[in-house]
């Protein structure tokens, strides 16, 4: 339970919404007339669990500039989806080689690599056939805008952004990097993604530029401070807490926040990133709380 | 050589655009201030060589009605480049295992396997952040038909279309199967792109519902007429002209036209589906000529 202040209660809201994008992303997956095995490979991934964090800042992205979740459930999903597939594909043999993700088999060990690889194209592809057919609902985004969101998700997702940032991670693994270099690559592994996650909530909504432009500074802050967080939480997380062990990065000489700048920096630092984080909202009013909260539980997380 | 009636050249022709497609392929990849290992991958795959035979039924169509290239070259571009990243995730060690794609290394062998998947993935990404550009270009295509063909691109390509094709090509792999089936994977393997090709180039340029229906039975046909005489050049082609081994399928045991139905059948079937699709544009004029020849090349061709 994490209580705040304002009356609004962060629990509730998480629990709230990430049943809400679950049901919306199973009608996608498991609604189908013909379940083949493609289909069971990438619904397996999706509906695996995991915090739903970029569907939620969306929602809430769009609730601070007045809109509401029915306008932007189908934006959610398809970044739900995308970032699943990335994961599908970060755990695949020739790159992480990971055979379990929350406790449970990866997909190409529960199916095969194979499959893996096409459930993971499949939901990439998905993604953008969502998006596209966003067209025409009510409520509704209008087309000038839904294409220009088309755009910054794909260039977020691709090869200057998020796929970029997988290249740069495998290049640098066991090979000492600076500070620099560290946040350029978590700024294009996962900061662009949830940036434009938060991105493309104000855009569907309407939010104004101003308020577009200070939600983008929110984004950045927060996309840093959680892999910050990661980081600490892999060198002093409780492994039951986490549902995974700590220390992992250190053995695997990982380049971390806290292998770079030492545990007390690290923790200085994600602490100075969610107040500036906090402090792009000063104008928000309550709409905002939402994104305020999960700020705070950026910084505050046990898992 | 390929001498054609009506005074219109196909080699001409397809030289001609061919050239203004890797021209346009280029500037998207190679263009780029930053060549990352990445880029070469995906520029790699791209750039060596092929039919551009996507790219030229969408322009093909366009003109056929009453469009020009310019409007549909980002499209024509973008379906390219799903078709390349399918061929770099089919060549992988888990899937086709192919050291080899037109007498060159395949991008795994090239560069890595992390890399080839890494360079499909972001090449089907950046076909969809192409697309959304298009929005607003001028000569431009209207947002809500962008939207349409975006939404038409991605369900051709997807878990219903084309990676499930993928998926059956290989459950297959050693099975006797039935014609009807073969022709299903087909239809899914290739055929929806092929059919979403002319369907994309027709719809950016404003063909009306009459021409659309007539140039997607055009698509049905030269599609699976395609898929039937690689099959039976893999029995009977010249592999100097071919540039790859013949007899080869019938070594895999692979199902294929001439193996269910036999050699005759086979050429039979091609001819009567090109003929299908040349009766399909007969209440097109001469600006048809480019798909007419192409649906006689699609018969005809030794390569």
């Amino acid at each position: 339970m994490i209580a705040q202040a304002n009356g609004f209660n962060l629990t509730t809201y998480l629990e709230k919404n990430r049943a809400k994008v679950d049901v919306a992303l199973a009608e996608y997956l498991d609604g189908q007339e013909k379940r083949t095995r493609l289909l069971r490979a990438m619904s397996y991934s999706v509906m695996a669990g995991g915090k739903r964090l970029r569907p939620i800042l969306c929602i809430a992205s769009a609730e601070a500039v007045g809109g509401e979740i029915n306008t932007v459930l189908p934006i959610a999903c398809a970044l739900e989806m995308i970032h699943t597939y990335s994961l599908i594909h970060d755990d695949l043999p020739a790159m992480d080689d990971d055979a379990l993700r929350r406790g449970a088999a990866t997909c190409h060990v529960q199916f095969d690599e194979a499959t893996a690889i096409l459930a993971g194209d499949a939901l990439l592809t998905l993604a953008f056939e969502i998006l596209a057919n966003c067209a025409g609902r009510s409520p509704g985004v209008r087309n000038k805008t839904l294409l220009r969101i088309i755009g910054r998700i794909a260039a977020a997702a691709g090869y200057r952004g998020m796929i970029e940032g997988q290249m740069r991670d495998m290049a640098v693994e066991g090979v000492a990097i600076l500070q620099k270099d560290l946040e350029r690559l978590h700024r294009r592994k996962t900061g662009r993604m949830i940036e434009v996650s938060v991105e493309s909530g104000a855009m569907a909504a309407g939010g104004t530029d101003e308020q577009k432009k200070a939600l983008f500074t929110y984004a950045e802050n927060i996309g840093l401070a959680f892999q910050v967080v990661d980081d600490i939480l892999n060198v002093k997380g409780d492994p039951k807490l986490l549902g995974k062990a700590v220390g992992t990065d250190q053995l695997r000489k990982k380049n971390t926040y806290p292998s770079i700048m030492g545990l007390g920096n690290a923790e200085r630092m994600a602490g100075h990133l969610v107040n500036n984080a906090l402090m792009a909202l000063d104008d928000f009013g309550n709409k905002a709380e939402p994104l305020r909260a999960i700020g705070r539980y950026v910084r505050e997380r046990k898992r």
